[in-house]
């Protein structure tokens, strides 16, 4: 089942809200960008038979249906895509999994660590199969933020001494914005933290390439009550959070996620400082990476605005000449292709990050909010 | 002929380098953004046989054919969309017209101004047929640009008193760059003028409403002599370019167009200045607009950095939830939505520019290429 | 004593290192630039004769002794400028007060919070005769600083619901730099924290006018160990240092110390968030400030970049025409004339902050030492 | 005469306004800010008897007089220091330089060529004798621009290709600003183009080292009628201005100024483009120089923001530690500096620039002016 068919490769994408508008766009582009095997959109699969219908014409899926189960086995597919909120992810990734699929689940992996780990299994037998189970931390895919694991992982900034994270949105600044499911713990699990804090602590993780070890939190709900069908109700989860890392290299790290930052609209800024060097990157100018080399005469120092759309570096041959700006969505047909070519490749390990990375990030999210429980005191993982 | 057929409408492109592979992209993904007729990727052209057979695999079109004549008259294609060099324009772009097709031609409009005219008088019987002729200035649908547009035709900056253009790349700065058929005026008709020194122009007539009436200018070949294939050659075109412009509304405005500015990558600059508030933008920065409001308090005055990335801001309602950064290539789809609502509505002057927008334009380049003639004295319009 | 003399006003300065060359000249400039009671720089007092010798004539002074409670006593002084080491701040501070002069001392305030609070006594008793007894939180003076507390003060803000503030530098990164007198707690008391830290904490107080009441920290030695004179030596204070602050006026803020930020030489950076608006400010671009007003439309929201240098904003009488930059320096005059104007109203309370303030500031550094003391459990002032 | 006397030089000030309040202000600070002989503000020169009394007591001159002939003759005299209007340059200066006296005048060197060429012949004779002549064009002695010369003769950039330059304010964009002398060309010689376009083509000729032999300009009075005491006058001078360069080392230039660029308050902008790197310079951000390395990898090629305050920088010496920044008011201690050091070694030319400079960049100007009234043609100098 794992071995590329001579046929376009299938795929079933579950959902077709914002994430699945942006996969789609991604499976619709790829191969244009890329030399990737062929692939086709399959099956888009939503709870309502109309709108379903709808996304399937406007996004360009060939069929649609409301069974989910039944896409999921189909011969014709081979790839199923998981775009639905994140506590449906364990029990269709799992299934997919065990269908013989490869897999691409959306973030947060699970909704609890329990299910994480219940994916992670299904994974783990899956990828003895040659299947992969991929996982959607789509910004590891911005060129600039790429080129930042690169320069890292190649000695350029030596020694990381500290890193500075942030994901800074204004979403819920509005005191009189209504409840929704997002607010509650049941339907939500966490607030900023899990929704924007993740992407920032996978950001610290993917470029040190160091992992979390121990950490200090602070949960907050800055606007604890807002208008609700009947009435005022209670904001259940974190509008903003903080924490402070340790890393396994030996670095420190802090971060900071927050929907209460007035006029910053998706703002994940990154600051890692070594012994040779630093960078710096800001998601909403995200052609561009900021690199000081420590190494050169102190009276030339400074950060330097590199702009990331050479063809020397990463994901650049697929797109425009040099100084021609990619979008946010680009970084999604990046993903595309890297888990093209490992399914290609039949090597599951050619792409990250994978479940266990995903279950190894909730972890550390699930130890802010024990830290924040035990007020602010280190929890180690 | 020009009526909108039941099916969806077909395109023919003829040429898929650089531009063809934009164009296909805005094609392929025009109907997922926007509420559009559905539109077709028919058929490409090119002049060999295995490589457009390629370009066709790879970009997603039905057929391909080396014949651009046959491709044009087919019966299943509306729109024939022209991205071939600028000295084959005139000929397709006139012959598809005649044939009863709606044309999308790439700028420039053609190499000189003979052809231009006739290209235009073929645009203006098919536009009373209720076809559109369409000019490809992209950038006239960056967001930020067309958001500029429209606060200065909503007076939000007053009476305009100055504007200054540059559009600045580094693509010749190496002295040792060999010979192209871009650096000979048979070919190229103009270097930087007329390749990038163009778009700053067409901004500066688009953003202000307003029309040059009288130019001084100056070209300049700060590498007069490159390798070619058999020794040193002349460069024959500018690799810069400067002018002062005179605009029939009465502001004055300077524009600068270089191959030679090290280290700049695509930096398509505008600024604004008028008698209630300014406006900047960089292409480098392309979500970014940058306008100061003078009817503010003098001490709460600032340039604001505007994301054009709001719902309320032009062509967003295609694209992501705010805060998500576009790429250069999204304004290609924005062009193509435009291009079809047009041809949707049957209403030719729904779409800007059209053939005689780029023959204007052409005169202007002329105008300052012969001022330069005359040691730079000033040549009206 | 504390009427204002006939004569000009005296000063004696204690300690000339880098403090007292800064104070020298806001002495030197006042006068200039500001309409004050004059002011002469008597004497400068320091412990080596020639070196103090040397000072005088270089900085200015009339005298030099290196006697200070000589100094403090004399009759043709009025006003003690206290530039030494944080050691010694207490003994001087106190007799001056004690001799009936008015003080400016150098923050901070004090080494630990008991010689904190005599100083605060005496202040007490002074005040009421008059003195002004000044701490040298000098940002606080720097326009753009100072504006950012006016809109905040005015409701342009709203409610402020969130505040980041870091100070970072680079002086530490160089693995092999040595030991100093700065890098043991004996003589420092403490390191980033209380060296820099506390500026960023003074600029969330001052700004938001609420004070804190309770944190949660981190401190870090991030190189443990440094070359001494008789080899390797333990660093005995923090290098890094990261909060979670409380405010009493519900804001939660974030604050980051460090001395290992490669590359970033002295960024005081803050960022204040309200539900009408938002402010950032960075030291490293003095003269700017950037304010989002949310009252616009959202359309036209952005950060300004307000260029504080007009006759509007605040200090800037004293200086130069609209768009002159101003340099770090000018804020020591602008607090030299607010501390002249004191002693010229006989007013001690015109003139924050205070030593009570000084004294309030130690107490959220040793709390966040505190908590940090049991793994950043909260700990409440 | 030009012999260093033993006491402490003498200067003599003839005008207070903005510039005599800026150097006042240098005079004040360059003894403690550098190494320098010391130096004594001797005597004020004002037309008004009560207003120049108050001038030196409150900009610290010993002592005042209306008769500037007597002043530039005294014993104690060493410096003459000219900051009156344009028109009273040439006859205190060549007075002043007959009587034996160093000079620093402020630009621009004279109103018309006549006049500054009789001051080049003064000043060469008085060379001979040993003393200074110097032309007060302070922005050479901003860190940053003074760094970005160096750079470029060290060629560190390669050959240079291109310069831009542009200065831009907004102080005539009000269009019921009424009439000033400035606004008249009887008394103000030019308008924007003498006085700040100045400043720009001097940059240019100073940081690339290549004098102008040719140009092409271009002049606008945007603004033409203003209000004036007795109704509606005409503007007489341009309110912006524009030319390209040719350079004696084989680059181009362009240059524009104007006081219609609303919104920008001091934007003394500079751009220099050679084949091994580029520079970047804001007036408004002085403290940054945005230096690009051609010569590094491409992919990690950018423009680097340095902070040109470190003590390898020039004039760094004088002031403070790493990352402090300098304002506007510093550039003119350094100047003094320069001054006093050629004073101090009897060497004349150890300054620059001096009067023939002045003389040279003053043909410049006439040549733009000439270029407009020929409609934009080349005219060389």
């Amino acid at each position: 089942m794992s071995q590329t068919p001579s046929r376009p490769l299938g795929v079933a994408m579950i959902g077709y809200a914002f994430m699945g508008r942006a996969h789609s766009q991604a499976w619709r582009t790829v191969g244009a960008a890329f030399d990737v095997p062929a692939v086709e959109r399959r099956v888009v699969v939503g709870r309502d038979e109309q709108a379903v219908a709808e996304a399937a014409q406007h996004l360009g899926w060939q069929e649609h249906t409301t069974d989910w189960r039944a896409a999921i086995t189909r011969e014709d597919v081979d790839i199923v895509d998981i775009c639905t909120p994140g506590f449906l992810h364990a029990e269709i990734a799992i299934a997919a999994l065990e269908a013989g699929k490869h897999v691409l689940c959306e973030k947060p992996l699970a909704n609890d660590a329990e299910e994480a780990a219940a994916m992670v299994e299904a994974a783990r037998a899956a990828r003895a199969r040659g299947q992969v189970a991929a996982l959607g931390h789509t910004y590891r895919r911005v060129p600039a933020l790429r080129r930042a694991r690169d320069l890292v992982a190649e000695g350029r900034l030596g020694r990381i001494l500290q890193v500075r994270a942030s994901y800074l949105q204004d979403w819920l600044v509005d005191e009189n914005a209504g409840m929704s499911w997002r607010l509650r713990a049941e339907t939500a699990g966490s607030g900023a933290l899990g929704d924007i804090g993740s992407h920032a602590i996978d950001q610290i993780q993917f470029v040190t390439g160091q992992a979390v070890t121990a950490v200090r939190g602070r949960l907050a709900t800055i606007v604890p009550e807002r208008p609700g069908r009947d009435g005022p109700e209670q904001v259940t989860v974190d509008d903003a959070a903080w924490a402070t890392l340790e890393l396994d290299g030996g670095a420190l790290a802090s971060v900071e996620a927050s929907r209460m930052a007035t006029g910053r609209k998706n703002a994940l800024e990154l600051e890692v400082y070594g012994t040779q060097g630093a960078l710096r990157f800001d998601l909403e100018s995200l052609n561009e990476l900021w690199f000081l080399d420590a190494t050169v005469p102190v009276a030339d120092q400074g950060f330097s605005r590199v702009l990331v759309t050479e063809p020397e570096h990463p994901y650049l041959e697929g797109w425009w000449p040099q100084g021609h700006m990619l979008g946010w969505e680009n970084a999604f047909s990046n993903q595309a292709r890297d888990l093209l070519l490992a399914v290609q490749a039949g090597d599951p390990a050619a792409f990250s990050p994978d479940f266990a990375d995903g279950l190894a990030l909730q972890r550390v999210l699930d130890a802010i909010i024990a830290s924040d429980a035990v007020h602010g005191a280190t929890v180690s993982l």
